[in-house]
């Protein structure tokens, strides 16, 4: 199977029909399809498939618990909601795609090679990022994702029982990590800060999520006179201008892009409206800062709802990455599990593909022909430098 | 059954545990239950219980047909999302208490007497206010209505069908509104403009419904710098602040109560987001100010959901009730029933109970039971001096 073939497999599983986006949720029926795609791939190559105790399948090319830790690659294969087709996807069709170009030009690695896909990167069901990583490394605690529950009131546990995985069994898999000597996560750019091919990630930025409550009092819009209203759809409108505002001041990112109101009727003035906030930058007291600003402008508390400090790649391997593929090195506001590895004390990796608009988390996520190319060719060069 | 006992009946039917207040949906099986209600009620009372074509039910002591149209009082028992207790069902159950009055005075009607119980009039689930009224009259389409779909995809049509109403038999009903001479319909004040126990409605200031879609670009909310966002949520935030400037500005009312965000996921910028605005005023032209600047604010077009213009209540029954019951007239921002069929050519005409706080379409709402009593009472006059 080419990367091109691979990919027009991949292309309508969980595609809507009318914006053209993915809904790829973890434990559904479309994540269920992606993880029969994934094992076929792998079985096509006689890898071996192993499915942790946190959900994440790994292929394996050698046997990494005779032969000692192997070289892995992937990425994860579900979306954001109405989100595009190369974050990632991206990162698990070039791993299988450089292995097959190794293998073409005759080479075989000294050390065993893996392929990983991990279970619900984006949290996009359960709202928690990078669940499959997390709970593998045991930071993510298994009763507070088992209890976790969707916006139709499933929980983890049972979406992860109605797809066939043991939700008792969850929790963290040192055996499954041991057999990680180092990981290399490819993933396309997320923003325009790349103007060659392929960069390498310096680190990632601390990051979090916030959730304001602001209260306010149900009443009929069509009685209630101005003065009488207490309406907390005027908050939502400061915290939204004073997001923007304080990320501005403080050389941050900040984004409101999920809000919930209470009762949602036309005719009716709100009795409490929900926002949550992201904030990231490039120091934690940037971010901080920035919440502050937002708690001050709207009197309500920032509740945090996830943090992740800032994440450093190991050096070394950065630096021989950025030699080996003669590529500028770049820091992120993104999570990914691979930042996740390396906090775990995995050596690991990213490498960046271009986004020529920067535009992610969305249908009209691109990267050009050629640059997915030079990614493959990149998985390749670390193929035949680390394995 | 006291005012007290059918109140106690009514209280748990649709009500939310967590916060007090009621879901009471168009053509549910919550719905059904109040149908049932309303309709044990009625044959306890001995009247005949009558269906018409649109969905409304009819309880007549008498026979319009045969002795001419009677006088009919009556209101509605759905509510909006997480409503309140008083809204609708306090027409209904002074209704049959007037009537119990009446009957434990000796006194009986010289014309046929009914009490109505409108189907779906705040359009909390199908989107259109009135409905089962403005099928009744012809002013909404039965095949617009059969179409509309709620949150979860089903139609009306489904709905109706699904609550035993046959959805090919909606539409206007002359007959049943033929028998119709005279409608009162008591219902609580839904602001603070009664300083008395019950009030005489004058008029139903224009009002409507507007749609406006907030166009951006979706983007990673961890990697796109802030100048190359184009983010709704900040149009949002001035439509918002926009609409309640408006609305002071040109002695009107508007509010933004529903709010749409696509994709809605915390860690992306939305692609879009629909926002509804509700504006009403004392004269048209008020309520077109209004919605002309928001969507000068927002440069985004304010597509009309719905309009209804002023409703002038029967000048003369107006007056006649006011005196009767030395009673202050008030106008008022909220649709009713009782203006649908005002606009009809049905003579009709509005009480209403006074509110202590003005809280309405809230688990807060509330009136005190000496006001309620005072509004059984005044429908015991109403029935003495027109029945």
């Amino acid at each position: 199977m080419t990367f091109d073939a691979m990919w027009s497999d991949l292309e309508p599983v969980g595609r809507d029909p009318g914006t053209g986006g993915y809904r790829r949720f973890a434990w559904t029926s479309t994540d269920a399809t992606l993880r029969e795609w994934f094992t076929a791939e792998a079985r096509r190559r006689s890898m071996d498939v192993v499915t942790d105790r946190a959900g994440n399948l790994w292929a394996w090319a050698g046997d990494p618990d005779a032969d000692g830790p192997g070289l892995v690659l992937g990425s994860h294969l579900d979306s954001v909601p109405d989100g595009g087709a190369y974050d990632g996807p991206l990162g698990v069709v070039s791993a299988f795609a450089a292995l097959d170009a190794l293998g073409e030009q005759g080479s075989r690695p000294s050390r065993p090679v893996g392929v990983v896909c991990f279970a619900d990167e984006e949290g996009a069901r359960f709202g928690v990022a990078c669940a499959g990583s997390r709970l593998l490394t045991g930071t993510l605690d298994a009763d507070r994702a088992r209890a976790l529950v969707d916006a139709g009131g499933t929980s983890m546990a049972e979406a992860m029982a109605a797809a066939g995985h043991d939700p008792g069994d969850v929790g963290p898999d040192p055996e499954a990590l041991r057999r990680v000597g180092t990981f290399v996560e490819l993933h396309v750019e997320q923003g325009r800060a790349l103007s060659s091919p392929v960069g390498v990630a310096d680190a990632i930025w601390p990051h979090g999520r916030w959730r304001l409550d602001l209260r306010g009092r149900a009443d009929h819009a069509g009685t209630t006179r101005l003065a009488d209203r207490d309406d907390p759809m005027l908050r939502l409108a400061t915290a939204v201008q004073e997001t923007r505002a304080a990320a501005g001041r403080h050389g941050a990112l900040g984004t409101i892009g999920k809000v919930h109101v209470e009762p949602g009727a036309v005719n009716a003035v709100p009795s409490s409206v929900t926002a949550w906030l992201d904030a990231r930058g490039p120091e934690p007291e940037r971010v901080r800062a920035v919440v502050a600003d937002v708690e001050r402008a709207t009197r309500a508390t920032a509740e945090p709802e996830s943090w992740t400090p800032a994440t450093a790649f190991d050096a070394v391997l950065r630096d021989r990455l950025a030699h080996l593929l003669t590529a500028p090195v770049l820091s992120t506001g993104a999570g990914h599990d691979a930042g996740v590895l390396a906090t775990a004390g995995v050596p690991a990796a990213m490498l960046f593909v271009r986004n020529p608009t920067g535009v992610s988390h969305s249908p009209q996520e691109h990267a050009e022909p050629d640059d997915c190319r030079a990614g493959v060719a990149a998985l390749v060069r670390v193929l035949e430098a680390l394995a």
